[in-house]
């Protein structure tokens, strides 16, 4: 398949997709997507498709048991033809490697911050976000995603009397976003024909009120200025504003698929 | 989720499913469900969800270099929440469990039967075969499923004029489905609940002209003898005819999804 | 050494070796070849030669406790230079490959097939099978084998009373064999030329009362119909009730060696 | 020996060990630490110590050759007992944790981002970044380490010739530094007390002409705002500023130790 | 199995199994036990019994390429039932023990001190030693065994004219025995049950002319003094005068088996 | 930097580096060289410097749980650019090779010797031995240097009342030389250069009252005689007296550093 992609955008027209600077790509969030998990939800940025799972057990690792709190982790992970060319799978190269392992940590990082694990009880949610389809941004979407699988495993297990906590153990929402500077311009969402040619690329992880969870900001090339980024600040947390609305959305839906 | 599901099937009344012995569960091939790779299926039998990409790319693998004919290869993985219960990923455990590897070797070598690697010039297709959710069946719907996107992916090549031969590559169709004896009944298609209470299990990998490429029969608890081995082949070539023609049937559609 | 190796057989003659199509190699079942295993077995069929050990232990693994009952399972090796060409050590590859896998989890099956696990009590017995020196049907050779060196290590244990069952945990004995579709014609037990030159290969298991555990049959060229696969069976049925014979034989014997 | 450690700081008083919110440690930068290094620098943050050593070696990995660029890429681990308890080695693990893959690829990231590779040749330098003794903040001192370990090994092969560009291949100078926001105040250069007690937690690399090479911010407990966010850049730019002295002065000074 | 097995020796008297303090066990060396290696000896010292082959490759290890000289190279392995309690396949573990690593080390050396390389050419000759029975020495009962099978195995390269050199490239013969303290008394060729009742411990490699290839001499317990290593060194020289004998005779046989 | 370094000696005239063939290269011992660990010295023997770290904690490993006694081990490792091209990391490559388990257990058995674990209670010191830059002698530095290190860990736990034990665990004191046969003359401590042009290679392990502990010695190219045995273990019995001393002294002052 693999069908030319043409450049990225020019200084001031529209993007090479035809979007606004500030417009974010079609977004879908689709609940239920399995039988069996406790909460899964495909999202899907433009062509970037990613599905989130979240599995409920009971028990905490180890090093948390008896302290009557909860604990929340994910895995991140790309099927090997997820992208234009195949790569080797990590359970074959018997090793998992340096991004793979720096995503993991930062979904994690990033729904544990909406989450009172107290309230949760000595329980673990596991969020696992495999990449159907890469096309840019397959950590923010795994994030927005995995909030709403999270949100489902946690109603399920309230609902289920095994979360028994007074109070909702979601403290919040999160959603995350990507932003850059591409040909000099400041554009949110960037697609890969973007993203490859960035200066600059940041990915914002923002709550529902609009504070800030994560900002992990790149120089590609060019080192960028103060001003620059407090431009590419204000385009994430107004992407991650339109975001949230789409997750409460889909969160009010009956079921999906 | 994780519903409770009913016991298997009673001996002369329908299945648990109410599916007839000898009926297939709904089967349902999606082509072009990615993007990117040059074949992609999802492939459903019943709850059974399994995404097979074909992916081809020039050149083989060394032993097979400078003999003038291709490869065709597969790897078989599962997501860790396919099943009722989240299962650890083996690129975390740093090594492919026994099952995995020998279903990857049952997929390509079923697939190489209806390859003349000779037409395929020095070029290489893997198919990757993805379980997104499992529910019995998950290694005869990928071998169904990857025929089809190999057959995309050898169209590709050839309509790229990267395959040249003048004879088609494919020699012939394939298929697989699994029978056992349930309750001292042989049946067609089983799905989880009737897998794990079968007495004999077996795997047929029939091609489309109704011969045989693999026939794995294990009996699970008690030996099984000639004529109940008789009655399952009858089954499984009779299964297998249908799913050539789901086949067929897919690959005559314009695109999908 | 690699002595030069004549073609396998001509369509209507004898075999390469000078057998007919339904005889089996001279087989050599030697009983207590080593002087701790609770049973050790020497195989040789022809120039294959396996090393069959049964090892007794008390306890099962982690997910059998509490059960009442016992285990048994396999791991089948080659040493390095079992083979015309040295292979790589798989614990230096630091990875077990996936046919490695994929026969030892055979023959545990094969063997499991035949014991009561409830009388062995929480015990375990481990069959190691290390091919000394490959010459074609290293698995079916295999569970012969050790068919052998678990009957004795449960007397071993029934004289010891460590397993106090009333009732022998043996339901039955098994053996295996390899048949295959060699020049057009259907062979037993093809040494290593045939088995490159098959057309068909297939191993089967088969009980002392002559039902089936185990049906693998291959097509590795052309796919095999239905009366090739009868006869095939035919053959390896008769094999096997051979080969049970001479272990009643040998177990009969008062040690070895 | 693990003395015990007064609390992190008191809102407005002085921090726990004497300092005011925008001071760094006493840094120490120590060259040629090593004989046979290329550039070997130990750097000193207060109690945390990080052997830095560039390695120069001809040639570039597979994926770059003929591209006629160089290559600059960072390895970053902790001796077992750099820290208070002591920890297993990785090597004897088997595999590299998320953490150290992260501050690697962030190390290499840092300093690509200062060099000229095309000016380079096809050229490799590897930086070690191996903490001796860890008291918080090992990344961000690794970075401003490695800075001046690559300066040396860039001269040592301009003068041998080696690299031959006309212009020289470092395109400005970078340090990093690690803020946070503790007992809701900005702090500069946290030491482990302080580390473990931050809301949030961030580390900013800067070139020397004042601007962001990378910005990794992190809520711990609570998410953070824009003016926190901001207090914390000015504290960062701040702090960078000085140490690109302290790195200019080192640069300037025969040799060491 | 499992015998009980006696306490290892009284002061004065005779050793456990009878034997005089410069005793060795019965030695035995079969040579051509497998077919297809180039060389291939069963060596065995009382219990002890080490399979060790010689595989002969042309061509050397890249860092060796272009040198004009051959290599010579061992890999020692343990059988797991080789001992009286199985222990875990270092293949399964995916990793090879320390011990293992240092006994295939010693094996090369030993061999290499009596191979003039330069006279082999670029030819590789690997000695696998896999001990399929343990009961003490095993280490050096595999130097004394894979001495044959070299010698074997650069026989048939010379005959074969695979090998060219005027000069014999055996330089020399070697072989090795265990010598220890066990009761304060000196003793040679210790089984297992001396060995673990050792105070100390000493493997030494002799050549044939009775010079020193390895002295390794190790407390296991009390240091032990000059005087003490004297005697060691008496009888492992005058122990390895006898194996010369038996390698020699062995090597003037018409083959065996 | 890599200086070009002259040859090892003359046979007659003074060594490359000027010493007498008996004389050590400048040993220095200090202690407290990191403030965590409970005993930590870096040693240093001409260019060779290696920290050694002791690290006390309550426990033992699971094998010797119940038995009343502790343990002490060894891990031993070089960073990648100690030597004068870098190596790869042994964590980067999953596995560690042959040389660092061996010398981990050299210096694991070597430090045992001089410790009564019964005195320890169970309680585990681990010894980790990094060699910040290798010049010869690594291991026996590693060993000198762990000894002093091992002793001050001691001395802590038994004025922190951890060790409550009336005698003293230490039963005496251990170093460790290598010396070698280089052109033909025996020389004490052989840095790097003349231990690559070594005919014979010997290390030797020796406690405080003169007695053996390990001697491991290793013909390079000739073989080596009695009389040259006997006069390397003169030359390393009187270099480990030296060496004894200067452990005294290091432990008689006050902390260092």
């Amino acid at each position: 398949m693999s069908t030319p992609q043409n450049g990225p955008t020019t200084p001031d027209g529209p993007r090479a997709d035809g979007r606004r600077p500030d417009e974010l790509r079609p977004v879908r969030i689709t609940r239920n997507w399995l039988d069996h998990a406790e909460g899964s939800v495909l999202v899907e940025f433009g062509r970037t498709r990613v599905l989130c799972t979240a599995s409920f057990t009971e028990g905490v690792p180890r090093w948390r048991k008896g302290s009557g709190e909860g604990w929340v982790t994910a895995e991140y992970a790309m099927l090997p033809r997820a992208t234009n060319t195949r790569s080797d799978r990590e359970s074959v190269k018997g090793r998992i490697g340096g991004r793979t392992h720096e995503i993991s940590r930062l979904i994690g990082r990033s729904l544990r911050a909406v989450v009172d694990t107290k309230q949760l009880g000595e329980n673990t949610i596991v969020l696992d976000c495999d990449v159907l389809q890469a096309d840019g941004g397959t950590r923010t979407a795994a994030i927005t995603g995995a909030y709403v699988a999270l949100a489902d495993a946690i109603s399920w297990a309230r609902s289920k009397n095994i979360v028994r906590a007074s109070r909702q153990p979601l403290t919040g929402s999160v959603s995350a976003i990507s932003v850059g500077v591409v040909n000099g311009r400041p554009v949110l969402d960037l697609p890969y024909v973007e993203d490859v040619a960035a200066e600059t690329d940041m990915n914002v992880v923002v709550t529902g009120d609009g504070r800030f969870v994560e900002v992990q900001g790149t120089a590609e090339g060019v080192p960028f200025d103060r001003s620059e980024l407090d431009a590419l600040l204000d385009l994430a947390v107004a992407g991650c504003a339109e975001l949230r609305v789409l997750q409460e959305d889909a969160l009010k839906e009956e079921g999906s698929r």
